[in-house]
């Protein structure tokens, strides 16, 4: 597979705080603030964009191996939560990524040595980090998903 | 200044291949998707992600510190760029920040210092990463911003 190996975003600084509006190609851009009283909560921080980067980076690795074995996926929701450290640099120590796969013939034992040669070999996001950064990928397999009326 | 400790974000898979809506708080979904033929380039990379990210924090970072310092800033564009590792996992080996800054009394020594002070010291995001990553912040100073009609 060919990869695109030059990346390019913008931001443009909207006021006198820290609002951005951040993009990439022809994407929507992206409201980027920081909290009160430095920002106004008006977008993402940049710790968030960072745990979303992270958490979509491992997924999409997952997937793409579990396709490669024929493994049928029929959903996927993702809850990842970071716990920044409290000292400056106040960068995340930990991070939690938790995937509910809805999938009929997925194993825990696939499933974990797909996640184990994503965070080790393959992942970019997180092949960028430091040991002190823990990243944590938990899974529960979901073999009938109840719809609720 | 309290920072807030936990952040969380979540994320569903759209479709059968690699398009995802990404979310935290209140902010709008944020469309992130995969180069074809994995993804459809429905939205932002995982990669663009954490460029937004690295840039936003490293830039909110050093405005932080220039206000400190009764610096005033009119306006700040930003253009990032990465060049991706070209064997797996292929995150990226160059981040390259690139700031034009509006201010009528920064001076290059100001603004040397306060950059270095926000990478070794206090960019959380740049914080999180390992050696291999070599991040270039540079900037020029524009004392008046033509405007063009």
């Amino acid at each position: 597979m060919e990869i695109n190996k030059e990346l390019k975003v913008s931001l443009v600084l909207n006021n006198d705080k820290l609002h951005f509006n951040g993009v990439s190609r022809e994407n929507e851009q992206i409201s980027i603030d920081y909290t009160p009283p430095l920002g106004d909560n008006l977008g993402y921080t940049s710790l968030e964009l960072f745990l979303l980067s992270i958490s979509s980076c491992i997924v999409s690795t997952v997937l793409i191996f579990l396709r490669k074995k024929n493994i049928v996926i029929s959903g996927v929701n993702i809850n990842a939560n970071g716990i920044r450290k409290e000292e400056h640099p106040t960068g995340l120590k930990n991070v939690d990524i938790n995937i509910e796969i809805d999938s009929e013939n997925l194993t825990n034992q696939e499933m974990d040595s797909v996640i184990k040669k994503s965070k080790e070999e393959y992942c970019p996001v997180i092949s960028m980090l430091n040991k002190d950064v823990q990243v944590a990928v938990n899974y529960e397999i979901i073999r009938e998903r109840k719809h609720v009326k």
